[in-house]
């Protein structure tokens, strides 16, 4: 599994959580990882959860994961967010190492009660894609919900910081993914 | 998925991870976690980590949790190490909001370096089984590995809120399931 | 699995066969038998059965039954045609009971050899869906296939039997897909 | 899918449910229906049904019918459970033509209140299993349970009905799952 | 599983590809391989190797092979591509015993590093697609990969070899396939 | 995916078919190709093939290959009998550059109608397993089959080229599987 960090920002509209995207536009082959700091806007007809459909969905700066697997043919939507959980649980357990501590609802994460993630996760027939975002800055947010951003929780939340957490992040869930596989090949069944 | 509480302390020697102990044994059908407090010694035939043959696994008090889920026809081992990684950091989130603060590495928990717990998964074709088990007290366990129990992580644990940290943690990563199996009933797919 | 019977009358004209069509269209979320009394239109685009294409398919009254599961992630189009089989068997049973005798060839229900159903099944990565109609009256049908109505096959047929007949058919498919899950989690395997 | 009719009466001491019982013991490759008359008295050893332990299964004569399937890789205990309904379904439909109006819940068929089967369906990982029985007389069967026989049922029941009723449900029962199998290559799928 | 030959000379345009292909266009209904003679020119929106897109796709006569497949559901690309390399390596076999020695990369034949083939797998959730396309001259071929025909690896190559290839191909990936079948109905599995 | 070529020789009595025997007994973890020359004497309660219940089957010396897959969970025959396949050949392509050229059937190949291999898929919910072995002298084998040696296929025949042909059987298997794994991450589906 490749992790790859994208250097020019790029507006998240929606159009990453396609299947394929990581190799169509950035050429990153196989299951992968891949992250950048952008805004979101996401795009009516990208809409991927059915209860979204009609609300506003965008922030001006957010750190953004897109999250793709192979490994199981047929994809399967179950796996995919049992993955995202993982995910998700993961972050928050980083965060907390930098003195953040959050609560977890679902695939929401929130600091004192304000929203600061989105996530979703969908698939193909082939592939299995979650999408992650968490608020830098809490700007840009839609007004019916209370947000907020990373720099809000951590006085001194700095580039060099926030770009270390995007690392963290992703390295921690490829090792998480990968001793999964690892734990299968040692494991008794009946 | 339902929860239940053993009240009889039982000696877990590695027969409750066969598939239907549940409701062979306790007449638990279906979907289930079931929980007690109990030692473990596990017999030899009863092993499910290849990489366990030889050792000595053991302990005078733990918290037990047996999970079985039913929900994947045909079941797999993949799926259950998923929700084994989900029920493992439900527990490191429960008691780090009772203060004690926990490091994690695939399933197994450590507090300040030692190690707090055991777990493995395991499944039969119709059936996904989870083991987890937390050292209450530091006794008797193996004389190769530095263990640490519960009663030693925080001053003032007692019977209250060990039995409180057993509900908390089932009920948590019942939710879980839950909620992934409703946010499957929400998402568009490609 | 949940039932709805929607009161105003809706022309079926395939779209319902839409995978989430059930949420986006009547708020029921999760697996569901949405089941109303309406016309019969199905415009070509729609079309599911290859071997239909080119055909007329259209009546002025049925009863129309939409099934969707969720519990089989990825869906299958075989599991989707077994439930099929048995929703159509269980409606020949019901019908049965009303004094009604027909015979069945495949998902067809036929009554002194007129065609009295129609009925398809399709599947999502993520969803199984079935759609299921019966005439209720043998008006609007295509010239060049015999059909019949319900309201033909018994001399007293009225709404309230109409009525009653759409909530048994529903009930009993709920109780026997819940049926078949439980009977998974008593049985040993090899 | 083959067709065999054993003409040895064998009893059905529960052995028949192992996968590859056709095979090995009566050269009957790949998927198929077995049927014979014979008594019923399940070993202990043998059961399959959890909710059956302790109990006394046995009765003096009845038709067997031992399904194995070998379609789906890996076999999985809910299809083979659709499919035990689809038996019994099919059989509660040729008793009716017969003149015989029975009762179905779940897998049991009753008439007049009064147990006339039995059934279990089981698989492992290579094949798909199901046993149905159905007493021809009402003898032997346990004490604690009411029961009835085919010939009782029907006045003028004799051997060469007998003979043509296994034929019709076996028969009946090939034709559907090859018809499903058809269908699916006709289907749009999203 | 069928075998079709088609004589009229078609392009392959990419559209064969598509699901239900052999069905909607030919009336082949059901699991099968498609073999005709014809040029390819693939329309790009109707590309699905992402490798490929932007590339000229093209030769002006080649043999086709387009296979379809029902017996698994879900359909899978892993399985899809198994069986693609089943296909491509019996080529290889049966070119072989003609007396054309050739090496193989994956899905690609090379006559005397000159490549002779092409071939792409694929599925939608009920079905599994191959196309297999041969050369059988070196015309009208991309200009930026060195490509070579049928009649330049024999020299008395001609129409009723050709022919004959053709059947043999088809008919022997048939073989293959069927007593992979076959061979899974008599193996005892853990 | 391993490969890890045993020095000792040992005799395949049929146990190295079980799932997880190159982790037990070798310490080979994950998925592997294990390779050995020793002779073959199948243990009757070894047997996988039913339709060699009763034969006796042994060599004097063989080439063994042992291949084990966690790559599918739940592990499926189906996808193992496609692999033994492609192993089978791969042998008889790498066989046919040394000059030896061999004709198959299924699973078995033969030098002038002489038998020179046998082999087994199977699997467990887990693992797919292929045995795969090599008559290297035409000694030992069974009376009622006629067999032969790879010494008798090729003159020159000698230690160093029987040690270079078990490494490029097993490295060309590794190479495949791993170019079919990659294929899946180009591929748009439908």
């Amino acid at each position: 599994m490749k992790y790859e960090k994208l250097e020019k920002g790029l507006i998240y509209d929606g159009s990453p959580i396609q299947p394929f995207w990581a190799f169509t536009e950035h050429k990153v082959k196989g299951s992968s990882i891949v992250a950048w700091i952008g805004p979101l806007n996401i795009e009516p007809e990208e809409l991927i959860d059915y209860e979204d459909v009609g609300l506003e969905i965008k922030a001006d700066k957010m750190m953004h994961f897109i999250v793709e697997h192979f490994d199981r043919q047929p994809a399967d939507l179950k796996t995919c967010y049992h993955r995202q959980r993982i995910l998700v649980m993961i972050t928050k357990d980083v965060l907390s190492e930098l003195g953040i501590n959050t609560t977890r609802e679902g695939d929401d994460i929130y600091f004192e009660g304000k929203k600061l993630s989105i996530s979703i996760a969908t698939c193909s027939n082939s592939s299995m894609k979650i999408h992650f975002g968490m608020n830098i800055i809490n700007k840009g947010t839609p007004d019916d919900i209370e947000t907020i951003g990373l720099c809000e929780c951590l006085e001194d939340m700095d580039d060099e910081k926030i770009d270390k957490l995007i690392d963290k992040i992703c390295e921690s869930y490829i090792n998480e993914i990968e001793s999964i596989e690892e734990d299968i090949t040692k494991t008794r069944v009946f």
